[in-house]
């Protein structure tokens, strides 16, 4: 695929900072760049976003919000705190939209934990409106359900943002999350302009670790060809981020880089 | 739960031969053992049926069939092969049934391996019927998808089950792969008389190698006792059987038998 159409996640070259990772994105012809709040915060959001700008580069997402299911309430408020700093930071940043890790069911169980991701998602909501920020809810592989996302699919995720009824609230789609499933092909039609992120990587095995085991894109099995189509048929045509997040590649950032464009260009 | 309610996987105590997972079965009044072909092979699968009839317990399973997803007509044939001579193992053995571990989409890609599967289902089932058999498709953990099963839910399964029409053909369902499913409840409902294996484990983290990364009951965070109260509403009423692949607890088949039983004791 065209580079021009993809976005450099700060998280494929773990280690760089972010004028590294914007001259890595910029370079390489890439249209934007998707960041990692860490890698922001070590500069500060709005000298990330000028970074960004300056290159040319879109900022596709910050990541992450989200982490609504903790059991305690003072957790929970803790939670809500850094849910709208990381709107802030949005903001700031000039990110076109804030991706929500909705946070796993490990300490309050998969109903309760559902519960509290609707409630968390719509308050924040209407915070993240008056920043002029659109919340991505991102449903994650089932492998992450305990820790990450009590949210498994793009079909739970739809319907918690046609519960919400906002605006400002939509889906990302990530081909790591959701190739294996039956209904993502129609869950990805009846997204249409809810998508306001869209990331791949590839599934390889063995699994490593549920959270950082991913595979460059070609590198695994997903039919990353098909998921674009299935994005292009939605009429999704917006960045595509790469985002590998992998214990294995952060050891070599710059190897990761090339790796990743390489995989990009032969899908 | 009642251990006479119960049934000990040989994989949960891997290394043991027939004669002694029949004995650590009897000896903790398990109901029924459920039997891997490698052990099986390993006295024959009269003999091994004879032990376990001898000692008073079901044979609940015996695992596996399957694998009807590979590329070259060759390696198709050969599981063909294979298949009948698990059938011809499970009547000897006196199983109630065989659980068919599907096949990956690694080789052929997901849709075509769905449908191989299907096709692989449909054409056993006579074979299997002819020999008194009945046939239990397992759905799996999203995460083994690329190798072991492109089954991936039990909504997937019911659908397959109920496209292949065959009286002795259902569904094994295992709180391990299914857990995570907000669909599961109302498929649980939905498969019913079709249950023909339910299996538990526990979800522990990390991941170390998508097949044999399972937890002991209570070690993990599937809400266990849920799944039985499913079972029971679904009017589920054979045996339960503890399957804990882990190449952790396979290092020492003894504690782990002592850990599902106690773990089984706590649900």
């Amino acid at each position: 695929m065209d580079l021009t159409r993809c976005s450099l996640n700060s998280a494929t070259v773990r280690g760089l900072d972010v004028d590294r990772v914007v001259a890595a994105a910029a370079s390489n012809d890439f249209g934007g760049v998707g960041l990692w709040r860490d890698v922001v915060a070590a500069v500060g959001a709005e000298a990330a976003g000028r970074a960004a700008a300056d290159a040319g580069l879109h900022v596709s997402s910050l990541c992450r919000g989200g982490m609504f299911t903790a059991a305690a309430e003072a957790d929970r408020a803790r939670a809500w705190d850094d849910n709208r700093a990381a709107v802030d930071e949005a903001h700031a940043v000039g990110a076109e939209c804030l991706v929500l890790v909705c946070g796993g069911m490990r300490e309050v169980g998969l109903d309760a934990a559902r519960a509290l991701i609707a409630e968390g998602v719509a308050r924040l909501a209407p915070y993240a409106a008056g920043a002029g920020v659109a919340l991505a809810v991102e449903p994650m592989h089932p492998m992450t359900a305990a820790d990450r996302s009590a949210v498994t699919s793009l079909s739970e995720a739809l319907d918690l943002v046609d519960a919400v009824g906002a605006d400002n609230v939509g889906v990302a789609v990530d081909a790591y999350h959701l190739w294996w499933d039956e209904r993502m092909p129609a869950d990805i039609r009846r997204a249409g302009p809810r998508i306001l992120s869209a990331q791949l990587s590839d599934w390889v095995t063995p699994i490593s670790g549920e959270l950082s085991s991913r595979g460059m894109p070609g590198d695994g099995v997903i039919d990353l060809a098909g998921f674009l189509g299935h994005l292009d048929a939605a009429g999704y045509d917006g960045l595509v981020e790469v985002e590998v997040l992998s214990d294995a590649w952060a050891r070599v950032p710059e190897q990761a880089l090339a790796a990743a464009v390489e995989g990009l260009r032969g899908i």
